[in-house]
C-alpha cells in the first residue's frame, strides 16, 4: 500500500493544507518516510457535512448490514498484512507481536460489535400499550428506544495505535451504535492511520455504506482537533489522551452554542492496596507480578500502576526491596515519542522533589534514542496526605509506594483519593473481612475494583468497565471499553401513539427483530 | 400541621438565617401566614454532609426496604390531607381538582420507582465468567452492575409544586437509585415544600432510613441553590425550570474542580405540525384539541403547544379562524406569580415585535389579580425562517402559527429548529408516506413525538421520555420522567475477580435478587 500524506474526506483523499509533518521512529530520531497534510479547518468541515449527509442512510442500515461493515473492517485490517504492522513499529517503537495481539483485539472487538448490532436488544426497547379505558383519562401507547445522536468526532490515542485509535473502541462503538465518525489521527502515527483509514473506507464501500460514515483528519495542532469538536454538526466527542487534552475539548464542547457530550478518558495512577495478610502470604509473588504490570508497555498504559498502598511492616520492606531488585535488572525500553520521554522524565523529576519522597530502585540505564529506566519511589503515608501532588499520574514505568502506619491511615489514603479508572486490593478473606470499608471507599473512586490482580490489561466484554469517577474521565458514567461503550453515542426518543408503518422495526408489535423488549414493564423476546 | 419556616437539615429543623420571606397567593397578592428562613450556606453545608453522611448506609438498604420507603413517602402526603391542597392552592392559584391529581400523580410516581426498586433488574447486572484455559491469556470473572453516584442537589419547579417539586420524579428517581437528596425549595411555594418534606422525613423515620437521606432548603435568592451545585459532595443535579437558571447551574457545575453532570429540563416550544390532510379531514377537531392543551394550566407546562405549523390553504386559514374563536371565548386564567404573568407579558409584546407577527385572537381579558388571557398569533413561514427568535418558548398560553408555503417550506422550518421535549404530527396515513422525512427531521430534535396527539400530559411509565436536545435540557441522553429517570442517579462499576462474599448481591453465582441478568451475553433470570 502506497502512502499518501492525504485526509480521508468520506472515500475522498485531500491535501489541502501548506503545513506538513513527518512521522519519527522513536527508537532512532529518523524521520520516516511520507510527509503528511495537516487538514484545514475547510477539509474539517467537509468531513463534518459528509458525516452529517451520511447520517440518515447510514442510520437505517439494517442490523445486519452494519454488522458486516464492522466485520469487513476487521478483514481488511487483516488484509493489510505485515505492512501494517511494520508502519506501526517503525512510528510507535512497539514491538511486533505487540502489534499483533493488538491487531487482533481490535478485531474482536469489532466482531463483538458486530454480534451486539446483530442481536439487537441493546436499544433498549420499552413499550408501554394504550388503556383506552384507563379512568380519568386514557393511556396513549408510548414506545421508546435508543438512537443514534448523530456524527462523533473520534482522537485516536498514542499509546494504542490500533486498539484506541482509528479503528478502536471508540470509532467501532459509535459506527455501531449507528453514528459516522470523524477520527482525528493521532500525530505520533499519522502513516498506520493512513493505512487503518484505507482499511476502512474500503469495508464501507464493500458493503455498501454511504460515502462519508468515515472520514479521517490528520495533524499535529490544537486547531485541527478543535474544528471538529466546535463544528455545530458534531454531536459527541470519543477521546483517550491526557488530563490537559481532554479537558481542553471538555471546556470547549461545553461553551458551544450548543453544548455536546465528551467522553474523555484522560488516565489514572491506578492504586493498588497490598493487605497486610497478602503481603505476608506471597509477597514474592506480588513483587514479580506488580514489576510485570508496570513494565508493561513500557508503562504506557492508561491502567499502569502508579500508586502502591501497604502497611508498614518488615514483610512489606521486603516486598519493597524484591520489587527493587526485580526493577534493578529491568532493561530500559524505548517510549512512543520524545516528548513523552521528556514528560515522564519531568514527571519523575517532579515526584522526587516532593520531600519525603525518595527513590527505592531503578532499571538499567539505556543508551538508546528515547530510552527510559523503570523507577519505583516510596513516601510515608503521612506525607503522602500531607501534601497534594503525588496522586498525579507520572505517564510510563513508575511506581510510588506509599507506606501506611496501620489500616485507619491506609483507609485514609484511599479516602483522600480523587477519581482513577481502577483500583486493586491484594488480600486473603480475613484481610477483606478487616479491611471492608476499603472496598466502600474504593467503590466511589473508580470505575474497576480488581481484587488479587494487576490492572493492565483491560478485557474486552460485556462486563467491563473502562471509566471511573473525574478527573480519570470527563464522563463517569460511561464506559470507552466493553458493548456498555455503545451507550456513549445514543440517546432515548419515544413514540406515542404512532402507526405501525412508521415506527422503527424495533418497536412494532410483531417484533421483527425478535430482540428483548420491556413491554409493559415485562422484560419479553415475542 | 403547624409551619415553621425552617429548613429541614435531615430530620432536624434549623432556621439560621437573618433573611426570611413569605409565600404571595398569587389570585390576591396577599402575604400568606409565615415567614420562612432562607438557609445560609452553612446549613446547606451541613445538610450536604449529612447526606454524604447517610450515603453507605442508605446504599446499602435492602431493596425491599428502599421500595417500602418510597411507597411511606407516598402514604404520609395523603395524611397530609387537605391542608396540602388549601395551602397550595394559596402558593400557586392552582385549583384543588389539579392539586388532588397531580398528588395523585406523585404518589403513584413513588410507586412506579418502589416497584422498579423491587424488581431490581434496573441495575444492569452483567457477569463475564472466567475462562481460565484462554490463550494467549485467561480471562478474568467480571462483573457489572449501575451504582447510585452520591448525594444530589434537586430543584424544585414551579408550575408542578408537587410532582416536579419537593417529591417528585428527580427526588423519587434519586432516592430510587440510592442517592440521598438535598432539595431547594422553589420559593413560589414554601409551604406546600415544608409539608412535603414534613411527609418525606416521617417517611424515612417510619422505616428506619438514615437521617440526611433528605434535607429541604428554603431561599428566594441564587446563592442557596449555587452553594448546593458548587458543595464538593454533591455529585449531580436534578433542575427543571427556565433557561437561564438551568443554564446557570449546568456552566457552575461544568467549572467545578470536579465537574458533575446537571440534568436540567428547561423548557421547549414544542412545536405542532398540521399536515394538510389531518388539516382538511378534521380541522374543526384540532381546533378545539389545540386550544385546549393550550389552555391547560394557564400554559404554564414544559410541554405546552407553543408552536403550530401548516401549509397556506382555505382550510388553514379556517382552522385558524375556529381557534381564534375559541381562545376569544377563553377566560383569563391566574398565573404562578406576578413575576410569571410579567414574564408572560414581556414575552407576547417580544413576539409582537418581530416584523411580521400579526395576533390571531385574545381571550377575554380578566380583572382579577396576575390573570392572562390566551393568545394567538401567526406569521409566515418566511418570516420565521428570516430572522431568529420566534422559536423560543413564551411560558404561559401563547402560541404562534407558522404558515409555509408547503412541503418543502415546512421540513425547512422543521431542519432550522433547535430542540424541544416534544414534537406532534397531526396527519392521514397519506400525510405520514408524503412526510416521511419530517419524521426523520424531528427525531433528531426531540425527545418525545407524537402523533395525532397533544404534548401536555406526560404519561408516567417505563417508555416516556421526558428530555430532548438542548436547549430543551443539558443533557439530552436522558430523561426527568419515567423509570429512565433512575439511570441519571447511577453508573457502572465492575468488579474483577472478586471473592463472592464481597460481591454485591446483585452480582453473585446465585442471583439472590432474583433479577435479569447479561451473563456471557445472554439474557437470564438464574
Amino acid at each position: 500500500m502506497i502512502l499518501t500524506g492525504q485526509n480521508f474526506i468520506g472515500s475522498e483523499r485531500t491535501g489541502m493544507g501548506r503545513n506538513t509533518f513527518r512521522a519519527v521512529n522513536p527508537a532512532t530520531g529518523d524521520l520516516l518516510p511520507i510527509s503528511f497534510y495537516e487538514a484545514t479547518e475547510a477539509e474539517v468541515g467537509s468531513a463534518v457535512l459528509k458525516a452529517e449527509a451520511a447520517f440518515q442512510e447510514y442510520k437505517e442500515q439494517s442490523s445486519e448490514d452494519r454488522a458486516l461493515f464492522l466485520e469487513a473492517i476487521g478483514d481488511e485490517l487483516w488484509a493489510l498484512g505485515d505492512e501494517l504492522i511494520e508502519r506501526c513499529m517503525s512510528e510507535t517503537a512497539l514491538p511486533a507481536a505487540r502489534l499483533n495481539g493488538e491487531r487482533m483485539r481490535t478485531t474482536n472487538q469489532l466482531k463483538m460489535f458486530a454480534s451486539l448490532v446483530r442481536e439487537g436488544s441493546w436499544v433498549d426497547a420499552r413499550i408501554d400499550t394504550a388503556i383506552p379505558d384507563r379512568q380519568p383519562l386514557p393511556r396513549p401507547d408510548i414506545r421508546q428506544m435508543q438512537v443514534p445522536l448523530g456524527p462523533v468526532g473520534i482522537f485516536g490515542a498514542s499509546n494504542f495505535p490500533l486498539a484506541f485509535s482509528v479503528a478502536g473502541g471508540d470509532t467501532a462503538s459509535a459506527l455501531a451504535a449507528g453514528c459516522p465518525v470523524v477520527v482525528k489521527a493521532h500525530p505520533l502515527h499519522p502513516g498506520t492511520s493512513e493505512m487503518v483509514a484505507q482499511a476502512i473506507v474500503s469495508a464501507a464501500n464493500k458493503t455498501g455504506m454511504p460515502d462519508g460514515v468515515f472520514s479521517l483528519v490528520q495533524g499535529t495542532s490544537v486547531e485541527v482537533g478543535m474544528a471538529i469538536v466546535l463544528h455545530p454538526r458534531i454531536t459527541a466527542v470519543g477521546f483517550t489522551g491526557s488530563f490537559r487534552g481532554g479537558k481542553a475539548l471538555f471546556d470547549a464542547a461545553n461553551q458551544r452554542n450548543t453544548p455536546i457530550p465528551v467522553f474523555a478518558e484522560m488516565g489514572s495512577s491506578n492504586p493498588i492496596f497490598l493487605l497486610p495478610g497478602a503481603v505476608s502470604a506471597r509477597g514474592e509473588g506480588l513483587a514479580s507480578g506488580l514489576v510485570g504490570s508496570l513494565n508493561m508497555g513500557v508503562g504506557q498504559f492508561c491502567t499502569n500502576p502508579g500508586l502502591v498502598i501497604a502497611n508498614e511492616s518488615t514483610e512489606t520492606s521486603q516486598l519493597l526491596e524484591a520489587m527493587g531488585d526485580l526493577v534493578s535488572k529491568t532493561a530500559s525500553g524505548t517510549m512512543l515519542s520524545e516528548g513523552i520521554k521528556d514528560n515522564y522524565e519531568a514527571g519523575v523529576n517532579r515526584l522526587t522533589s516532593f520531600p519525603g519522597v525518595e527513590i527505592v530502585s531503578e532499571g538499567i540505564s539505556g543508551q538508546g534514542k528515547n530510552q527510559v529506566p523503570s523507577k519505583i519511589f516510596k513516601t510515608k503515608a503521612t506525607d503522602f496526605l500531607g501534601q497534594s501532588g503525588l496522586e498525579e499520574e507520572v505517564f510510563g514505568p513508575s511506581t510510588l509506594s506509599v507506606i501506611a502506619e496501620g489500616k485507619d491511615q491506609m483507609l485514609e489514603v484511599a479516602r483522600k483519593m480523587q477519581g482513577h479508572l481502577t483500583a486493586t486490593i491484594h488480600g486473603t478473606d480475613a484481610d477483606l473481612e478487616e479491611y471492608k470499608d476499603l472496598i466502600h471507599i474504593l467503590e466511589r473512586k473508580v470505575g474497576r475494583l480488581l481484587f488479587n490482580g494487576y490492572p493492565t490489561g483491560v478485557e474486552v466484554g460485556q462486563a467491563m468497565v473502562h471509566g471511573g469517577p473525574y478527573p480519570a474521565t470527563t464522563a463517569p458514567q460511561s464506559t470507552s471499553v466493553g458493548t456498555g461503550a455503545i451507550k456513549r453515542f445514543v440517546r432515548p426518543v419515544c413514540y406515542q401513539d404512532f402507526p405501525q408503518a412508521s415506527l422503527p422495526l424495533a418497536l412494532r408489535d410483531h417484533n421483527p427483530l425478535n430482540i428483548w423488549r420491556l413491554i409493559n414493564g415485562e422484560l419479553k423476546k415475542k
